[in-house]
């Protein structure tokens, strides 16, 4: 079993209007609704390849309901006395905009909560991934926190997350998986190869990076791996990088070959890129990619 | 007691963020959610002036729930199956960006009970106002008959709406308040004379027309009466409309002269424009521009 851990999940909200009319009225034609946050994402790309998994997020109010209700993948739930957010996206004519709004505040008794059911919950599973944004005054270090009780375990974790968060979590000796826009403005390097030194540096297990068209990377020390993106995917890139991350996950939690790791993920990821939605693959594609298939 | 009927409500949800970025991801700065449609922010306005006033509105689903936890005037809920609206207006360097809803569908079965449920609530009121949009696939019909159901009882209707609707209000012998805008819309008239002219002919019984910054004007049979705006108002005029109709609807529920209502419209326009939320009124300003002060 693999264990995602979502510090600040949401409910995805997709608005479809005809012309995007910035500082005027714009009619929504239509609405879509669904369980969001990376780690949720992570979890759902799992369960759609039939790799058990399960979800740990803190939910409350009457977003926390909705998101219980509507939530498709096993999962636990530490109650918390705010309310979830909430991001719109806005589909048009052009490139999407995207509003995102901070979520909860947890208090510190709402963390120790989520930190000892996440100390129950982890032992026994493979692997535990944290992936996505921490919600708005949360200290990064309780990234290293949750790396640590996952070891203490005996559970090794994979974390994509951005700035501070991202090197606590190097700190603390986790795999982790920024991109690479991420990955440069965390670590202020130069370019990737420096970048993930730094990374390694700091203690990280591992520093595979998500490129987008260009593949993937992966930093051990000493070793660099590099697939090649499937070539001339087309589609909607929103939950590529969530999917990539699952299929990193399930290779690693199996205790499969770094390469095998890369090519999975690099197969998952350009199977979301045909799906429109964040958190859904092209099952067929995810195949045929592994076998080496173009698009 | 008025009492205001809200066919769509909605939750008004505001974004305060920095840069707007059409096309890219806007970070959230600030969330505020209240209860909104056009209705409710009539009755909060009443409250705000201490005229005793009830809400009748379908409420459906968790944000129907919120509705009925927020909402701060005295309200009658109809359930309704589906999900009320929200609204999301970003707020940012420029002028307001709204995307907005288009509400639940209701079924037949459900605005026969909403109906029930006006024709009970409406007998010993003064005034029934009818204020916003009708959720899509809605008959404008519908606001024909709740105008039938008030005469019944009695009771006279303002009704604040646009297009087949405006018009389905005027045949049905309602007082009709459109803003300039909606009339020429609803009329293809060439202007606002011939256009209240043309709902005086379908059968209104008063045509009062909002002007934004030059006043208000009622049309009656062979009479019209115009009143300018408070000069040099500043602020924001979101909800100026609906506090306008608040103020119409104290003064035509009272039985006083048409010009005195024109006046306590004009008054509590101008003290809503001097707050940025829709549903409030500065009182001191509305008293001072009763008076005849400035801004």
């Amino acid at each position: 079993m693999i264990l995602t851990l979502t510090p600040n999940p949401a409910i995805d909200v997709t608005y479809r209007i005809g012309t995007h009319t910035p500082g005027g009225t714009n009619r929504v034609l239509e609405v879509q609704r669904r369980p969001g946050g990376k780690g949720v994402n992570v979890a759902r790309v799992l369960a759609a390849v039939d790799v058990p998994v399960r979800a740990l997020l803190p939910l409350g109010g009457d977003a926390g309901r909705w998101l219980g209700r509507a939530l498709d993948v096993p999962f636990e739930a530490v109650p918390i006395s705010g309310e979830n957010r909430t991001t719109v996206t806005v589909t048009g004519d052009g490139h999407p905009t995207v509003y995102a709004e901070p979520g909860p505040e947890l208090s510190e008794e709402e963390w120790a909560a989520f930190g000892s059911r996440l100390a129950d919950c982890v032992s026994g599973s493979e692997l535990l991934v944290v992936s996505g944004s921490l919600p708005r005054g949360t200290s990064p270090d309780l990234v290293a926190e949750w790396v640590r009780i996952a070891r203490e375990a005996g559970v090794r974790t994979l974390v994509d997350a951005s700035g501070p968060a991202l090197l606590a979590a190097a700190r603390a000796g986790a795999a982790v998986k920024p991109n690479q826009a991420e990955l440069l403005a965390a670590t202020s390097a130069a370019d990737e190869a420096a970048g993930a030194a730094a990374l390694l540096r700091l203690g990280a297990r591992l520093v595979v990076v998500s490129r987008g068209a260009d593949g993937i990377a992966a930093y051990g020390p000493g070793d660099v791996r590099i697939v090649p993106a499937v070539p001339d995917v087309r589609g909607d890139p929103t939950g590529a990088g969530d999917a990539a991350t699952a299929g990193l996950a399930v290779a690693l939690a199996a205790g499969r070959p770094l390469i095998e790791a890369l090519r999975n993920a690099a197969a998952l990821g350009a199977a979301a890129v045909l799906r429109p939605v964040a958190g859904e693959v092209d099952l067929p594609a995810y195949h045929r990619f592994l076998n080496g298939a173009p698009a």
